[in-house]
Order: C-alpha cells, then sequence, then structure tokens
C-alpha cells in the first residue's frame, strides 16, 4: 500500500492534468494498493492540510483539460521560510501534515520556483518525485518541460494573425511573448510566425539594429514587419546596469512593458505605424496540444513508476528523447537559457532572422 | 465590356478576400469581358491613382487567406474634404481616375466610415456597390457583417484559455474585446466562452453590481470570475457625461484602456487578484471561418451580378437568411447597436449573465 | 416548484451540452424550485425509468463539451409502436415513468426522428419542450439547429486539408460529407471549402456534367480538382427509381458508398487519380463552435422560460434571429431541404461551382 | 554563383513549403549569387527537364503554406532503372538535365523511397544533399521528420471528436491512421487522444486480448473503447505468413483495410455497434504546425549552408535536438521503427493502453 501526495504548483500551464492522469493510470493499473492525496492550490494545501482524496475516476477525461483539477498557487515560493501571519512555520507545517497523513512521498508538479522549494522539502527528509511544468522550458536538467509547446502553439496563431493584419495595412506589429527571463518560447513563436525580429533576454539588442532591419524591409519592397519581443527582452544599455539598477529603473517605468518602449522608439525614429499585441495570459491556457498531451503523460507514467520503486528525490526529466531521472539538488536554482551560440539561433540568423545584436 | 474598380478601406478583417474572390470569379464565369482595377490601400490608391489589373488567377487561392490582398487604409474618412499636405482636393482626384479609366463601377468593401465616403461617392455621379465588412457587425442595414463571426471565434478562444488559468488560480480575468461604439463582439464572444459578466457600450455599468456578482459567485464557491468587456464599456456617470466631457475625460486617462480602470477598481474593493488580457488586433487576424468564408463568398458573387446588371448605389446586405440590396444613403452614417431589451440580452440575463446594470 | 425531464436523443452532435446548460441554468437562476431529472440514453432512460438527478452543478463547466452528459440513443423511433422483447409497450412505459416520477414537463433534444416521437407523446397528453439538435439543419420550422455549424466547419477543415495535398498531386479528391437526405451540410462545407463540385441528393447529378467540369478545370490549367459529395448523392438515373427500387440497388452495391461509385466512373472515363476520404463520424464530435454555443445557449434559455410558464407543446425554434416557438405538430415528420431554386445554390453556382445538373 | 536544383518527391506532408523556404532564404540572404531551378512534380521534372526557375519572393508568404509549391509526384521510385514508356533511361535523362543545366548540387525532400533514388543518384556522382519529409517518421538516421507532427495533430483531432460521439453513444470506435509499415504516428496520436488500444505493424496483435480489453473496460462501467489502428496493422497469425502470402491474402481481402476486419470480428465476438472512422489523407494535408514550420525552417536553413559550404552526399538530420548531417548512404534502404521495448510503449502500457499484445 502506497499513500501519495500530489500537487501543482506556481503559475498553471497546459498539460498539468495531463500529467496527473499519468502518474494516477500508473498507479492505479499497477495492482497495488495506492491512496492519493490531491493537495489543493500548491504548497498551501500542504501547509494548510487542505486536500481531497482522489479516486482513479478524478483522473478519467482530463487528458485533453486545461488548468489543474487541484488548482494551484505561487504561495509560498520567496516567503518560505518566513512565518505566515499567524506566525505558523511553513516548512514545519508540510512535514507535519506529510507525516500526519503517513505519506510515502509527494508527487509535485511545477517550475523553476516549484523545485526550489521541493529540494527543501526534499533536504528536511521528505519523500519527493517532481515533474517539470513550465511554457518557459527553462527547467535545468531537461531538453523539454510540459506547456511549452502548447503556449509556443498559442503564441504563433498570435503572430500569425497579426500577419495578416499587419501585412494589409503596412504597419510595424509587436507581438509580446511570455518571459521574463529565458527566450526559448519567443524564440520558437518567433520562428514559427515568421517574424522578422526576434528579442529574447539572452541577447540584449541595439535599437539602432533593429531600426536598420525595418528600414532595409521597407527598401526591398515589405510594407510591414512583425517583431516577437520576450516580456524580458533588454537593451544593450540596459543589461551593463546592475540588477538593483534595473529593478530601480523598472519602477519608474512608464510603459507598461518593454514592448511598448521599443514601440514609441521604432514610431519615433522612423514616423511609422507602431502597433503592439499582448497574447498575455492566454499562452497559459486552454486545452493542451497532442505533443504536449504524449510528452506529459510519459513523464507522468514514468513518475508513478519511481513512486511505485520506491525512487525518491528526482525530477522525471527527459533527454535524447528518453524519460530520465535527475536529482533534485542539480535542477534546483539552476535556469536554462538559450544560448546565443546554439544552432538555432545561427539558424534563425540565417534566416534572415534579426535578434537587433 | 465592362470596366470595375475595386478596393478594401478601413481596418482590415477576415474574409476580405474571400468576398473579392466572389466578386471576381462571378464576373470572369459571366461570359462578359471585365477589366478589374484593384486600387491600392483604400481611397488612397483612387485618390492617387495607385492600382493594379486583376486577372481571373488574382483570385484563386485567396479563400482562406487573412488580411486583403489589395492592402487598406483608413485615408481619407474624417479629412475626406480637406486637400491633401499637395493641396490635392481627395474628391475630385477620385471622380478624375474613375473616369480617366473610363470605370463602370466601383466595388468597395467597408465599415462605418468607408460607407460614408461611398454614398458622398454616389452623390457625386460615381457608380457604386458596397459590401459590409466589419468584425463589429455594426454596420446598419444587414444582419450580419463578414469578419464579425471569425472575430468572434478570436476572442472565444482568448476567453476559452483564460478560463483554465482563472480556475487553476482563482482569479478575477477581465478579456478587453474590441469595440468601441458598438458590443455584439463582446456579447456574443461573451457568451460563447462562458464569461459571467459582459460589460458592452450599450449597457453603461455599476462597479458595485460588478462586484456584487463577483462576491455571489464565491459564496456559491466558485473561485474565479471571467469578464468579458467591451473597449467602449462605459459606466453609468461616465454615460451621463456630454461627448466633449467624456473625451476629455479619456484624454488624462491615467489607464491604457478601461479593462484598466475596472480591474483596479475590483482590485481596490474586493482584494481580489484581477488580471487583464487584450487579444487586440488577433482579433481582426488569420484565415476566414467557414460561417465567413460562405458569407463572403455569397455577398461577393451577388455584386458581381449587381454589377453585371449594371444595379448601383446599394450596398449587398443580409436580411433573414437571404441577400438583399440597401440603398446607400439608407447605410451611410447609421449605425446598427445592441439593444439592451433583445432577445439575446434577455437570454443572457436569464443564463445568469450579469451586465452590471 | 417544477419536476422537469430531460433526455437527448438520436445520433449526437455538438452543443448538446451547451443547450442543456442553458436549460438548467435559466431554471436554477429563476428563484422557483425546480428538480430535473436526466434520463440516460435517450427514450431508452425514459422507457425503463433509467434516469439520474441533475444538480445545478452538473450544468457547470460543460459549455465547450462535446457529446452528451445524458448518453443518447437512436431508440426507439421506428419501433415505437412495437413491444419491446420483453413484450412492454413503450409509449406506456413512458407515459407511467413521467406520471411516477410526477413530472410537469420534459425537455427533449433530438433531430427529426426524434421529433416524432416527442410529438406522440404530446398527443399522448405529456406536456413537452423541444429543441433542435442535428448536424444536418434539415428540421421544420427552424432556420438554424445547433450542431450545424460545427459540423460545416470540421467538414471544411477536412476540405481545406485535401485541399493542399490535391494540389500538390494533381489530384481528383472526393470528400464525403454527412447527410442522408439533406444537402446543406455538404453545400456549406463545399462553398467555405472552395469546392469545384457539389453533390447534394436535392439536386441529381449528371455524371458527365461532371466528367466535363474536371475536363474544363484541366484545360484552364488547373491541376487538381475537388468534389464535395453528400453521403445521400444520387445521380439523374437513380432518382427515377422508386424508394423501394433505389433501396434494393444499394443492397447489391459494390462500393462502401456512392462517392465511391463516383470515383470509379471518373476514374474510367478521365483516367485521372482519383482518391475519396471519408471523416464520417468526427463530423458529429469534438467542442462546439463558438456560433453553436451561443445559438445552443440562447435556445436552452429560451426552453427554460417555456417551462417556467407552463408553456408546452413547442419546439424552440430560431426565425430571422429571434428564438420562437413553433408548435410540435408542426414540426414532426417534415424535412426542410436545400431547394435547388435558393439563393446559396444560385450564388455558388455564379462562383463556378457545378452540381453536376 | 552557385546554380541549386530543387524538389520534392513522395506522397506530400506539410512544412514542404517552409522547408524549402529555409533553404531559399539562406541560400538568397548569403551574398553570394545563386540560382534555384525548381523541378515540377519531383523526379519527373528532372528527368523531363520540366522547372520554373524561382526568384526569392517565391519563398515569400509560404512558411504556413500546406503542400508543395513545386508539386510532388511518387514517380519513378521503383520503376527507377526501367526505360520510361518512349524508352528513354530516367537515371540518364536526370544526370544529363542536371549537367545541361550546369547545377552543382540538388536539394531533394523526400522520405523512403526518394532517398533511395536520391542515394542512386549521388552513386552516378551527382552532388545532392537532402530533407527529411514524411508524416511517418521513419526515415532511418534522423530522430524526427517533418510533417509526422502536424500529422500527429491532425490525427489525434479525429480522435478527439470520436470520443465525444463514442462517450455519447457507448459505441466500439476505431479509427484508422496512416502507416502501412511503421506505427510512430499512430503510436503518438493514440496517446494523445486517449486510446485505449493502439495497434500497430511492429507489434502484432492477438484479436482475443483486444475482446478481453474492450469487455474489462466494460465491466469497469466504461460505456466505450477507443481503437486507434495504423494502416498496417497486423495479427499475429498474420504475421507468422510470408511478405508474399500476406501478399496474397489481401489480394483477395473483402474488407476496406484491416480495421474493418477488426471490427467485423469485435462485432461477432462482442455483439457490440462498432464504427470505423478514416481520417485518411487529411493527415497529410494542411498548413503546418509551429513545431513543423520551426524543425523544417532550421533543416533547411541548415541545407542551403550545407550547400554554400560545397558539402554534399548528406541527409540534414537531426539528433539530440541539434541539426546533423548523415551520410546518404547509411539513410538509404533503412527504416526507422517503433521498437516494442522502447520507453514509449512501456510507458503507454503503464498508462493502461493494451496494444493487443
Amino acid at each position: 500500500m502506497k499513500r501519495i501526495g500530489m500537487l501543482t504548483s506556481g503559475g498553471d500551464c497546459q498539460a498539468l492534468n495531463a500529467a496527473m492522469r499519468g502518474v494516477g493510470k500508473c498507479l492505479f493499473n499497477s495492482g497495488e494498493r495506492v491512496e492519493i492525496y490531491g493537495f489543493l492550490e500548491g504548497y498551501k494545501g500542504l501547509i494548510y492540510g487542505n486536500f481531497r482524496m482522489l479516486a482513479s475516476t478524478d483522473f478519467s477525461g482530463i487528458l485533453t483539460k486545461g488548468g489543474t483539477i487541484l488548482g494551484s498557487s505561487r504561495t509560498p515560493f520567496k516567503q518560505i521560510k518566513e512565518p505566515d501571519e499567524n506566525g505558523i512555520d511553513k516548512v514545519d507545517a508540510m512535514k507535519q501534515n506529510y507525516h500526519k497523513l503517513r505519506l510515502d512521498c509527494l508527487v509535485i508538479l511545477g517550475g523553476n520556483g516549484t523545485h526550489k522549494t521541493a529540494n527543501l522539502l526534499r533536504e528536511e527528509g521528505l519523500n519527493v518525485v517532481t515533474l517539470p511544468k513550465t511554457i518557459d522550458n527553462d527547467l535545468w536538467g531537461t531538453d523539454m518541460t510540459f506547456g511549452f509547446q502548447s503556449a509556443v502553439n498559442i503564441a504563433t496563431e498570435a503572430i500569425d494573425c497579426i500577419h495578416t493584419t499587419a501585412a494589409s495595412h503596412g504597419r510595424v506589429f509587436i507581438v509580446e511573448v511570455m518571459g521574463h527571463k529565458v527566450g526559448f518560447l519567443t524564440l520558437n513563436s518567433g520562428i514559427a510566425g515568421g517574424a522578422d525580429i526576434i528579442l529574447i533576454p539572452e541577447i540584449p539588442y541595439d535599437i539602432d539594429k533593429i531600426i536598420h532591419k525595418i528600414e532595409e524591409r521597407s527598401k526591398n519592397g515589405r510594407r510591414f514587419t512583425i517583431l516577437a519581443v520576450a516580456e524580458g527582452a533588454i537593451s544593450k544599455e540596459d543589461s551593463k546596469l546592475s540588477k538593483k539598477e534595473y529593478k530601480e529603473k523598472l519602477k519608474n517605468y512608464k510603459f507598461p512593458s518593454v514592448s511598448y518602449e521599443i514601440a514609441q522608439q521604432i514610431r519615433e525614429k522612423t514616423g511609422r505605424d507602431v502597433r503592439v499585441t499582448v497574447p498575455g495570459h492566454t499562452q497559459r491556457g486552454g486545452s493542451p496540444c497532442p505533443y504536449d498531451r504524449v510528452f506529459a503523460s510519459r513523464l507522468g507514467s514514468e513518475a508513478g513508476k519511481m513512486v511505485l520503486d520506491g525512487e525518491y528525490g528526482c525530477m522525471v526529466g527527459y533527454k535524447n528523447r528518453e524519460i530520465v531521472k535527475v536529482p533534485l539538488e542539480e535542477v534546483a536554482g539552476k535556469l536554462k537559457m538559450v544560448s546565443p551560440d546554439s544552432g538555432v539561433v545561427r539558424e534563425a540568423k540565417m534566416l534572415g532572422i534579426s535578434f537587433g545584436d
């Protein structure tokens, strides 16, 4: 008999349910007796003992369903070690609930913040298996995260739609894609959507290079230009600021986001009609794409097996098309980023895409 | 032999190409000799004699293509009677180009502004046939305009995506839908997306009614609330201002749009996490949906027939599922709006949707 | 207090759940006390007293869900007046269950067969309100049925996909669209998909006219031809047979369907590579499109109101963009068909589409 | 100055245009003078000297376009070494046209058959660079082929649609997925669509195991079962036949395909209502998905670079997320298949999916 706790934490994304279904199906099909406790709204549920039992039927019909049947929250990530407003020690509370329910293991689905906390719980002696969830694909130790490909699809659809309207009106259009620190999502949806300029946090831009690309296109008879810009795109000057200085600068920012500043600069320097579109949270929502469904199902299934085998302390990752186990201490606190020298960036440049560098 | 000028004017939308294809196929299939002059970038092309001949093959393969192969612009709408920066009289220029090319007729695709100008050209003695294009469905004299249903689909998809993320995080989410003066698009995508609150220009809202609805849902165990808000949503107080006063108010507005103001008010009054998503120009873009393709093809085909029959001075409209001819003087300058007493609003209210009134 | 029975009968389609949600939301929001008994698998559930109580929450989250939460069946339609294998009189059994549960009314969602039975129950003294469900849009008394537009979308997508492969290989491609007796679905998806030839039951075809169209396209440099063919397409000769003779002929048919026969004839007469694709039951499935969601919600909401008002014996229909009540005796036993002289057929022909007539 | 011939051969698929665009953009952006000769309808165009020059603009706007702008054919694959009906030696003709146009290299996009011919041309002394195109993902030497993920999406959508209708009616449904020799497409769309049983050529099935799975689901209260069946699915008995014996058997086959035979067996052994749906050629068509657009663009771009660098005789493949060069002699004549012991099959089984083995 296995008693498993399960929770989804951090910003939600597609295929969370598909992954949990994978775990659940694997466990319930194994022949072993299992009890699954679903903690509600991420670590919050574990801290405050808020859970519901998940039966085999709870995992039916959720493969294609967006969001998470358990709810999620960003609590407590940064304040993990501070007591809550009632003075409760969060880590202690989580440990107590874990032991009170006599759990054999926690299955935790989340991104970077989630993995830090998961690793902390591991260090505190809890058994943990994690699954790599994020539309940013920025988790260390795995080639891919679920949610990413679905988000690429939504961002690409937005660029596709903008393409026809930009072409009709001869405009410069900026599509702001999610990603504060890492540019995989912008890079992939930018290439897929046929963007002419792609700006990502890993490759600081020079506004004059951007202007030059727009003017060059114009000279070649192209009436419009599409920019795919990550939320965290940064200019060369700003990239030289210290983290603290840059935060300070953003505080007094007059634009809703950097895309609007870039738009303003292009407007001023070229006199062109520039528009900004922000698909925003739609990128996290909706039904997972088939790629993510397969991928999350595979990961979930192997996570179930690890639970059955008593192999704890690992994230279920993906390397060279096979599922692998990655020790949590290797994952936590690291960020996987786009390398400016990587094949895909070089190939994008050969296609004529400018990174503004 | 018929010589036809064709142009697309105003904000672009889906199925413009499908409609032009309908006109072109009808004309080229008619057996009569035809020459079609496509003016580029709306009335601008007609003013400055910027056109290209359209052959039969130009209308092939464009049924599913978004945007407009002729380009569009909002010129000259408001300044129609003012000379341009070189002192050229725009109306005169259009008439001269029409006569110079010995055109029998202009086929003009556009929305409200476009129809005003089209009617002016008719009054000036030009032969005109128009087609009702707009994602707003706000043209007088027709039950439907092409572009509308495609835009409903895109706005609905956005709400669908937001639904899963709102549910996962227990948030209040505002999806801002296009429509400054008219709420058909918001109303339909709101119902289709299962929005809980729909705010449209025709039904001024009371922020307390909105708060009440959110709190009521919360009491009934619903963790989230979705608002579909038209760009032109207006509060009861603001609706009492004169047009001039309201314009003045918007000038000094600290929010990017009214959705952000509503979000701020909900935040302040409920303490909840409120997010805004603005699909923006994506609503005008992409491939037309099958409904719009059929509808635009039918309209285009009948417009072609009107040209062949020498029936001018009309918009090709849609009434009770049949294509009809609507005299341009009846269309120009009027706006079709959502009636607060209409069946669809009453039905939405019976479903439990609040309009904040 | 109102006690309502609800059931979905006949071939399933999109937006059945959306329509039931409309009824349920209207009733539960009305303030009146209501009990809703959901009979399982269509009339079968009513005959054998197989039902489950539907709570307010059962109608949550099903707006976008395909299929029917109650299940459906084609029972008993044709054998309605024959006793079942255990000698039970079906009509009697339905009446008994209705009275045993002290129902005020039945809300029945279905197509033609379903409406015949619904009308029979009305004649037997039961209170009935019906909703027009069918992908065929062939119900008398309403301009539109829900499911239709979603099915048009799926059939059109199939034609879109076939378009690119047909063009690449220079093939003749037949897409077989659902519809044994009525051609609305084929007509609309054919126009939307840019089919060159559309064959529907209402317009018998002459194979030589089809061949001629294919050869004519070839002469004009078009390497491929797409046919959208209804399941019930019929040749001119066969249309002269009596119903009985035609049934007899089909019994000994060597082809899976008429599309394959047409393919074979084209192959033999032109030597071309001809392929057949049958999207089949996919046309009934999947999430309803926004149009159907709005439409079914509106119908459901008005059906709920009729139940509250005690207005029985009607189908909730759609005329001139408003919801109307249509007496069941006017609906039952009639079929709405494509008129060969209708505007849409004339317009399709002006576009150059051949109907093989 | 580089003179390049380009052709697409074999069954068409998504992203062929995206890949050619990648090659073209890379070449035209390189600064070097290039001439690109596009041969029409595959090797046929090369044999008979049927080509058109491709300008830079020919590669614009085709990223999202399905099919191939060059057309394709399956000629001459098997009869490559036989003279054509006019006695022309095909290989000789291709060599002559290659030399007559003074080509530096051929860029060939295709699948298995295409690669055999490409390798033959290489052996004959021509410079060749190839790109791996096939919805089957069965090319040796590359982890992925373009077209595959788009086809997975279409097949999965079909299963999704069938899911709702199967559930509504309590039916057994077979979705026949493309793939005569290799099961990757069925395996992935089956997992993504939540199929209960997946039958692929690599894992021969036992009909009794299938029946058992259906009955077991029924006992567990599931009213329906979905099978994803590859075109080339084969029973254990048939898999013991020699290739010749099996071909002979298929010749006298009374079913359109093996799916129909399996359906008949299930019907006979269980008395259930079993339906078959065949999405067929739709799986090759339509716009490529974002994954394929990125992937094909990357491959195309690297192929362009290989041409510029004079590196010939290779297929541009994909290994461990990087683009690699694979010698053509290693690729030609081999088939990549699903290993019954692979991770994904094991994981699918842990999810409870039966392979009928």
